[in-house]
């Protein structure tokens, strides 16, 4: 059995996958008249696709058992796919290259301040929380085609 | 002195404003292995005039001093913009049909687990809420052309 130890998440470890959403690190300006601080473009949408437009979500996620056998990868072959967490509550994220190759997977802890957005393409874990009843605000596309793929992971790998 | 009394936000009456965005009354589906709900499509994004694409800040405002005066509004005449708050905290929402028609002014509180929507063109007042350091995710357009239009109100109008 491959045990994945999630790693803290950082722009530079996630590059790969995608964005980071997070203020930290972010481009600051100030706007409303001085009431407000806008962390502005914090994510590359990219839905456009086969003529696929923006979707805007909110999912309500339950935690998995521990430690979390990973038997199910998925990717979005034509759009991004942004989730941003609506409870300041850490959650995990599980990426890989190649759902066949056990050793292109990582993992990352997302602090309840940090969303992700996937890149196209990219194998990922539906979403892994530690708390019940998470919410999470979900940017993706709406359109014609076929825009999720699923793979059965099948070599024994646990999230702790 | 005109006084806007905010009314609760609900879909039926922030229709011809733009979408309200809330899991209650949402279309639902059970996802990801049975461990998430989907509430789903919950927002019209618009932001392809002009050749425009989806842009996505998190802004973190403060509050004004109350009552408060209502004394610019501004519109976003080549996209949708969308406010969804990070904390479960009420937050205010002033609109109109014509920043000089003090009768179309409008105002809503909106709950914690409640966003709106803006449609194109329509008239909003900046971010407004009761606590400091309040945070919204925020999906509007990025892109050439000028999608700000701002304008002083001139009549005396105050929010409670």
């Amino acid at each position: 059995v491959i045990t994945l130890k999630p790693k803290p998440l950082t722009r530079e470890a996630f590059a790969p996958y995608g964005d980071v959403i997070d203020t930290e690190g972010a481009k600051l300006i100030t706007i409303n008249q001085g009431f407000a601080e806008k962390a502005y473009d914090l994510a590359n949408i990219d839905v456009a696709t086969e003529d696929g437009t923006t979707a805007v979500h909110i999912f309500t996620a339950s935690p998995r058992p521990t430690p979390t056998a990973i038997t199910l990868m998925e990717r979005h072959p034509l759009g991004t796919q942004l989730f941003y967490p609506l409870q300041n509550r850490p959650w995990l994220v599980v990426v890989c290259g190649d759902p066949h190759d056990t050793q292109s997977f990582e993992a990352f802890t997302a602090s309840g301040l940090q969303g992700v957005n996937y890149a196209k393409k990219v194998w990922h874990h539906p979403l892994l929380v530690r708390d019940d009843h998470s919410r999470f605000l979900v940017v993706d596309r709406k359109g014609e085609g076929n825009n999720l793929e699923e793979v059965e992971v099948r070599a024994r790998i646990q999230l702790l």
